[in-house]
């Protein structure tokens, strides 16, 4: 066996995630080290609880609440705690006593994400957090290196594991959303309080990182438009489904303006950017579609490798232990080498239109009148809007012959236009009521 | 604009892709010096004939047919020429001048892959070559960096455009092979000579550079088993969509053992590998099914990430620029820190096993005597020879009322029992015909 240098590797926090680096780290230290060029020495597990009982069994005398004496003299720190602090305060400690440092912890990245990068950038630290995007998907390295040389036009994400497994299985049982919920939550795929998957919050901090690194520009969560899916009935899937759509929870990150020419003098290439979250129909022909359960996909457009797609689990706790172990291997890689590695290439600061500026095209349902004129009144109003129709589909709704159901196709129009233009018809005498708004996203 | 350091970049070919590799530097020239942290300089360009037409519009000063020259003083060396020699000679001219290089060069990878990696270790030079696996896929960093912590256990890749074109046509439109074939060539999608293609050698390297990434080992081309798909008729892709499969042309790098325990000693995980390629069939449900047209996929198989797939295009001057471009990036990178650079961890050298080792589900179709009795007869056969079946399928064939066709599946056999029961079969009296023995690879 070769005779590898030490590399001691400090582990903050032992739940779903941690217990199992931590396993791993043990049960495969032989090829560990073999990949990384050094051997990972586990040096301790920083806990709330020494005596909570755990998913795998860890050596008793590695367990320690004692976090910060754990971080001095690491040369990686892997910090798998979660929440806001004290993770931030330990990531910053290590990184300033001079580890490398590994993180999952997407809810700090979004929200601390360039006081972390620039604290690293000081003192030639490194940050890794392939598992912050999407979980296990390898999604961090194809957009920082192998599409460096290329430009994303867009991303759209399925990144949250909870809201596709609700929304397949809404699909494809015609199941209400409070019934699958609870359903999900009784199985473990939802959580007790399941307000940041169902909300989209959890998908909107993997949005403002995803973006950040696609677009290399700095996100601030709050610039990040986001729509959960709670409104999400049986009524829109089944409609979806008849009209050739399926509903996904999407990340959606896009590049507005066409690339300006580029001898134009300086920042010629500094396009606006939208960031947003929410429901939206996706053609059952599309690669996203076929995404079922639990599963993730990330789907990228580039200017010259054309469309990508990558696809695996978005989270589980062995399955999150598989990035952070890569990202492991190769802090200790950079470590051995003693460059000053990677490093994120300069950052922008795109700006970042409201929801309103953005363009996509729409599923519109309303509930109207069913007399003589009323298409006329509506599609008047749509067109006065600078909103324009693309297909039309009556239905006369089922008990109350007195009431039809229009489904109206746009082409694509501005948010602004469009929801200006919903409010107008809501208001009209000929509707009795929007059914639902959808986006169309995919084209 | 910042003012940074220029690197000297020499390229080696400007055909399909070099040229738009060209263009693409120069176009984003202002990005890739924010991407790189550093100026990306073509001092030159490397061709047969300077005065050939071009697809893009290159600066006749830029062309030469002096490549040696060019090399010299290089810090950076693209190699798009293609073939074994010169491209093989100039690479190792580049390394051992100092320059970092990168190619798309799968022949030259998968034939002297070695020699060349030996030679960038001596003097710590790296070798870059996502494009060269995938097209424009990337796959290598995920491979090599995202997955290091991990153990792959098996990849499935769709990775020739022109197979996966031709057999979609067949399964979608039920063409026959060569109708499809010449169609292809006429819109460009195969090649006038298609052999490298359809006989699956282009797939072979791709498998051997995908099967030494994802084991860590050393892959000799010769060792990878390979068939091609002009055997695939009408009649095969009829009957496997009845059976709710597609035929894909697959190339499979799987690990053969179960892990043994780790502790047990030395190299205590030296596994052993199959290589291969051959149109097998995918059950419809699977992801790769669902890969239209000239994509490409990867599925990879890991043990904790779980299911993984990477799709992309594979081919096409502008899509693998885009690879091509990232490696550029990376490389440049690596020159700025100076720091010896992610190298390729420790490989092993994994035994590979012939394909008679290799363990799946097969697919018989035979044609035999419509008598009693016969049925039982190749039962008894084929459970003689240890094949298990898992389910039979029995029509008669067409006019010849003489004869009728069964559909054999079987549980997982070892492919040596497998060919030395179907040539049993063959020479037994009640089989007039074997019409086709096909893998079954998915589960
Ligand atoms: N779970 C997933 O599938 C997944 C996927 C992608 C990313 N992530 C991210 O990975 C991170 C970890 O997630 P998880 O699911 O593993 O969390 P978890 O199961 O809640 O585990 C958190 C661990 O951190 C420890 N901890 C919490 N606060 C601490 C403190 N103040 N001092 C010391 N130890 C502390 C806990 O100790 P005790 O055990 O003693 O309570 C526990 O071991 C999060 O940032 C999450 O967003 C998770
Ligand atoms: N095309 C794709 O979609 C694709 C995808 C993945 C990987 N690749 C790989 O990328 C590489 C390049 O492919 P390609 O399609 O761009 O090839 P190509 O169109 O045939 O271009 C080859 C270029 O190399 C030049 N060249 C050939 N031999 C030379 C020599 N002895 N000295 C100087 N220049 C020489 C040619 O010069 P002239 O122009 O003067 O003839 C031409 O410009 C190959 O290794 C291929 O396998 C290609």
């Amino acid at each position: 066996m070769t005779d590898y240098r030490r590399l001691r590797v400090a582990l903050l926090g032992a739940g779903a995630v941690g217990s199992q680096v931590a396993s791993l780290l043990r049960q495969h230290a032989d090829e560990l080290a073999d990949r990384a060029g050094a051997r990972l020495e586990l040096v301790g597990i920083a806990v709330r609880d020494v005596d909570a009982p755990r998913e795998v069994d860890l050596p008793r005398e590695l367990l320690t609440t004692d976090a910060e004496s754990l971080i001095v003299g690491a040369d990686i720190v892997i910090e798998l705690m979660g929440g806001i602090e004290p993770a931030r305060t330990y990531l910053l400690q290590a990184i300033n006593s001079g580890a490398d440092v590994v993180t999952a912890n997407k809810a700090l990245l979004a929200t601390h994400g360039p006081e972390i990068f620039d604290a690293a950038d000081q003192v030639g630290a490194e940050v890794y957090y392939e598992a912050a995007a999407a979980g296990a998907i390898p999604i961090i390295r194809p957009l920082r290196d192998s599409l460096a040389g290329d430009r994303v036009q867009r991303i759209m994400g399925i990144v949250n594991g909870t809201t596709n497994y609700i929304l397949d299985r809404m699909d494809t049982e015609g199941a209400e959303f409070a019934d699958v919920l609870a359903d999900a939550q009784r199985l473990g795929y939802a959580e007790a309080d399941p307000t940041a998957d169902v909300e989209g919050y959890d998908a909107a901090q993997k949005a403002a990182i995803l973006a950040s690194l696609a677009f290399h520009t700095t996100v601030p969560l709050d610039a990040v438009h986001r729509e959960g899916i709670t409104s999400i009935d049986k009524q829109m899937m089944d409609a979806a489904r008849h009209a050739g759509y399926v509903i996904k929870l999407l990340a959606v990150c896009e590049r507005l303006n066409a690339p300006r020419p580029s001898r134009s003098g300086e920042a010629a290439y500094r396009d606006e950017i939208s960031v947003r979250v929410y429901p939206a129909l996706v053609d059952r022909a599309h690669p996203l579609a076929s995404v079922h359960g639990a599963n993730n996909a990330v789907f990228v457009q580039a200017e010259a490798a054309g469309n990508l797609m990558f696809y695996g689990a978005g989270a589980g706790g062995v399955q999150t232990a598989s990035a952070v172990l890569g990202d492991v291997v190769s802090a200790a890689r950079r470590h051995i080498a003693g460059g000053v590695g990677v490093g994120e290439s300069t950052l922008a600061n795109l700006p970042i239109v409201p929801i309103g500026r953005v363009t996509t095209r729409y599923q519109i349902t309303l509930e109207v009148d069913d007399q003589p004129g009323v298409l006329a009144t509506v599609a008047g109003t749509l067109s006065d809007g600078r909103v324009s129709i693309a297909n039309v589909e009556q239905t006369v709704a089922g008990e109350d012959a007195r009431t039809a159901r229009l489904v109206i196709g746009t082409h694509k129009a501005l948010e602004q236009d469009l929801s200006e233009t919903v409010d107008r018809l809501a208001a009209s005498g000929v509707v009795e009521r929007v059914v639902s708004v959808l986006r169309v996203e995919g084209d």
